[in-house]
């Protein structure tokens, strides 16, 4: 285990398994549950480290794929590391660049030494291995590294999702071994299946790293097909080491997950919404581009938690996303991450106070 | 005059003619030369208002054709003004809407009536009197409305330089007719022809307009065109009104105007430089994607005044706009106005304390 990474258990809801908990890192504490805001190329698209900073987050993610591309993690290294090229105080997670590197590029072929692709930037042939990426994520010098997985595509046949895990309790192995500082986290594979999530856990969990993570879901699948993964593979993690469901997600599947024992998530969905004008609202998502908020002077949700959100309405937003104004993606990604920064801190104070129906009525609805 | 706007002339400079003064306005005093940084559809490109208030702006600039067309002044007018709509607290100056007619409709068409032509968004034929450029402008509820004008372009003729200075000067007591509330600047044409700037200044300043222009210049003409042409006209100016120079510009060009007498200024370079990867230095403007910045941890300029500029390094800059990232345009859109904000600055100061051969030193390579 790594010195750089503590896990501290503050309690567990009894009638939820929901747990409240503290991640120590070398760039602070993390309250979890907690939600982090992808910053796939060093930067949460539109925002500041500053923004991220007020909204509260206290970890983000970022992806080794892209950052390994374009600037090149050698680059990052010798500029002191993605903490001080991005400038975020805070700490940093970074995948392994397996998912891009299946979900992004092309004629990628995998074998037990790697994964041969070509750059989806200009189709150079590269090759990722455990190592190369345990290389990358040194060199980023980020908080906790994720394990070279291999994450299969939904649907898929119980052969593929068999060779899957397979392949990735090897490189598990081997991940481990390379990375030279800093934390590590292990995932589980084994697709919808129940005995291979379980062989998946018992392997993995074997292992010394320093949290692990439930990967392969959210690739497509539908919710009902999801939440028995999560509720069936959470308890299967140790109780003294973070749990991260990777991907997840929508409001309704983190407070599942969280319900299963969760501590981490992360998900593109409200950045990117808020790039293609959907804000998240405690009734629900809505399209900041609709007739009605045309000459509507107050914010989408009267309960939002975007600091400028009394100061922006809903008319002046949906002028800025019709006239193509940049501005329109800023306030609007400000404004999810704020609901996502809420959700989160909601969460948290519902597993201390036992409020946790009070909570799930509440976002009913979200 | 309008009862809103009054200008205070603190000091000239007795060896430049430079003028140190403050408009009081109802949305504050402004304190002179100032800048006003352009946001062409209620929002300066990238920046929220609070970015605005940050770096020390009173005076913004908006663009009377774009609004009228989208979202409308109309709906602006509805929901409480162009101040609210925009949260700005600060005071709104708007063009006529003459300038972009001019410049981006199609199939434009002057008569002594108004002028004809197609929104550039649709297609929508469309007409603007001098009487419809009050109204909109009075709908946005701006505190410095400009009258319409004939702009025509460089080069031109002296027969289209003379008929575009004559409907000016026709359409100025219309508009000073048409404009029901708030202040209204009077605009000089005449294009290079001292004789006919003499013939327009004789006429547009016995109008009780509450502030004079110099409208023609910065219309694709040479520097060395520009400012024989402010030099003659800025004296022609009353000396108990603001003076404002249209869409110029450079800061050497700044430097020049103000040393003629010239108090307030627009442009759109430093917000469409920065976009385009360019930013204002000491050193003059550099390319922000240039190799040299590729590894360099520190700032572009050591003097930069952006307050995040020791956040964020040159190497950092160049790979958000490489990797096409939103936050490169806003990091480096406020590093320009940054600039602009900290030349106006020390100019009024060199004006209070005589200190005018030292800004010229200071900003030679600028």
């Amino acid at each position: 285990m790594s010195e750089g990474l503590h896990y501290e258990l503050l309690s567990t809801c009894p009638r939820t398994g929901a747990r409240r908990g503290r991640i120590h890192t070398p760039h602070g504490t993390v309250e979890t549950p907690c939600f982090m805001p992808v910053g796939t190329q060093g930067t949460v698209k539109t925002l500041g480290s500053e923004d991220l900073e007020a909204l509260g987050f206290e970890l983000i993610l970022s992806n080794t794929y892209h950052l390994g591309l374009r600037p090149g993690s050698e680059l990052v290294d010798r500029l002191g590391g993605l903490h001080k090229f991005m400038s975020w105080k805070g700490a940093i997670l970074t995948d392994s660049g397996g998912y891009q590197v299946m979900s992004l590029s092309n004629m990628r072929k995998i074998t037990d030494e790697g994964v041969r692709f070509k750059s989806h930037l200009d189709g150079t042939e590269m090759f990722l291995t455990p190592e190369q990426s345990m290389k990358i994520q040194d060199e980023l010098g980020v908080d906790i590294a994720m394990a070279l997985d291999v994450c299969p595509p939904y649907p898929c046949s119980r052969d593929e999702a068999v060779a899957a895990m397979h392949q990735t309790h090897r490189w598990a192995t081997r991940c481990l071994e390379a990375r030279k500082k800093g934390a590590l986290f292990g995932i589980v594979q084994g697709g919808v299946h129940e005995d291979l999530r379980q062989e998946s856990a018992d392997f993995i969990t074997k292992l010394p790293f320093d949290g692990f993570a439930i990967g392969g879901v959210s690739v497509g699948e539908p919710t009902e097909m999801q939440r028995p993964v999560v509720k069936f593979a959470a308890p299967l993690l140790p109780k003294d080491k973070p749990r991260y469901l990777m991907g997840v997600g929508h409001p309704q599947d983190i407070i599942h997950a969280v319900r299963c024992g969760i501590d981490m998530f992360d998900c593109v969905l409200p950045t990117r919404q808020a790039r293609h004008h959907s804000l998240y609202t405690m009734q629900g998502r809505v399209n900041a581009m609709a007739q009605k908020w045309a000459e509507y002077n107050g914010p989408h949700d009267p309960e939002s938690m975007f600091p400028q959100s009394e100061r922006y309405s809903a008319a002046y937003l949906r002028h800025l996303f019709k006239a193509k104004e940049p501005l329109g993606a800023r306030i609007a990604t400000l404004h999810n991450l704020a609901f996502y920064a809420r959700l989160m801190q909601e969460i948290r104070s519902a597993i201390e106070n036992d409020g946790w129906e009070e909570l799930e009525e509440r976002y009913k609805n979200a």
